[in-house]
């Protein structure tokens, strides 16, 4: 199995961290509105890993089969972490949080929640949000939250990798076959509308200052990572206007009821129990 | 991500395998007769790997997407290096095997097809064929094809890991709640017809009895493995009679040519490129 617990790492596992709040004496438990600001970001981790699960059977060759259900895995790893955390506010556990909050108490952004659409989509997608993680995570490591801090300093190093993996495919399938540009920019059309609320306002960001990065700062670093692999690329940054987002608020495009219900018909069978 | 490739395994990797053929002046080839056998085995993990694949965003915990996740890209890895090695032979390569070939020339038994089912189905499928994986690997690290054990004994560190992780969750279902109970027992009546199978004569190990593990000695070992978990369970062996098989020969349940479908459908669309 990959990924092995890392005693280095303890205080960022999701199972350490709950494991410090349920039995040490001095328990990492997360501020009310440090936990709010967690939610958010949790979500839109779990969000587009139950997205990018998807993929593991369904990708153009083995390898990338094996390397999307990795960076899935990674997403999901990040969002245990951020989900545990925010959660040991209001002792609730993650499973709480991913299958017992109606859609409306969800936190993602919008983009997570796009359906995958074909692989250039998904790759193009990808890219954009691993672009938006880098930029994230590296300011989070410096958050005067230590617990969000040590999640963004594991994380950081991941989705970076992620970053690379999907610029590589993007100029492989941009510069490819006519139907394969055809595609990635037909990709880049669906998904460019949903990044200028990457970085809109996020109140519960602005209640933190110190444990949050505000998502208007991210801008710039997210255009530095992203914009010259488009450029080569060759592909222009789509006109059409920025849609409304609201994800932070609870306003959800209708591609999130499907996801949560399947996601959680299993957990909400038989609360408490498997079965 | 997980999974960083590891100098000390670096024949083993389907990448590694790969490089091998292509680059070395004593590349590692599998003979024909080899390469016949490690197409048997590398279709059942790829089969087996498709299937758990669904379940990454589906499980009843979030610790257990990701466990079932990770299974399934151990899996996979085994399927590629199985797939890269046999692939060496013909000058093929693992998604030339993977995406490219018919059903009737797949030769993965017929356990590994099954669908899902539930999730109690999908545990005890798991512990089945981890306890063979565990039995075969085993034999297989004492190989007198170098390829095949050293791939086996990477493999076979995982694949126990499976067996004790689906043992866990065998007992915890069973032992539950009346309604979990009942749905691990269906989920045994389910699989247990197709266990006999994989002990059945596999022409293409008959014709490497060094390189390969005779199928009807996996039997024994395998009943150690798996009878004191069920009966820890107080799960008896089902009555049904087995199922008559012949995977290995390309005869195969009418739930294999749609898991096909959905796993080949984008690599044949242009075959040779993405799209």
């Amino acid at each position: 199995m990959p990924n092995p617990p890392q005693p280095s790492s303890a205080v960022l596992t999701p199972e350490a961290i709950a494991a410090s709040v349920t039995e040490r004496d001095d328990p990492v438990r997360a501020a009310d509105d440090v936990a709010r600001y967690a939610l958010g970001l949790g979500d839109d981790a779990l969000v587009l890993a139950q997205r990018l699960g998807s993929w593991i059977a369904n990708a153009p060759e083995l390898e990338e089969d094996v390397a999307l259900g990795n960076i899935a895995l990674d997403t999901l790893g990040h969002a245990r972490s951020l989900l545990t955390y925010a959660g040991s506010a209001w002792d609730q556990t993650e499973d709480d949080l991913a299958y017992f909050r109606d859609e409306a108490d969800f936190r993602c952004r919008q983009i997570f929640e796009r359906p995958n659409g074909d692989f250039a989509c998904t790759i193009v997608r990808q890219l954009v949000v691993s672009a938006y993680f880098t930029a994230l995570y590296r300011g989070l490591a410096g958050s005067a939250d230590a617990t969000l801090a040590a999640i963004a300093a594991k994380a950081v190093k991941e989705v970076a990798y992620h970053l690379d993996h999907t610029t590589l495919w993007t100029v492989r399938l941009a510069l490819g076959t006519e139907e394969s540009r055809r595609r990635t920019l037909a990709g880049l059309e669906a998904v460019w509308p949903f990044v200028d609320e990457l970085f809109a306002a996020d109140p519960a960001a602005d209640a933190v200052p110190d444990a949050a990065v505000a998502p208007a700062g991210l801008r710039e670093p997210f255009d530095a990572l992203v914009l010259p692999v488009l450029a080569r690329a060759e592909l222009d940054v789509p006109a059409a206007p920025a849609l409304r987002g609201g994800g932070r608020l609870g306003v959800h495009s209708e591609a999130l009821g499907p996801l949560l219900a399947e996601m959680q018909v299993l957990a909400r069978r038989h609360p408490g129990a498997v079965w």
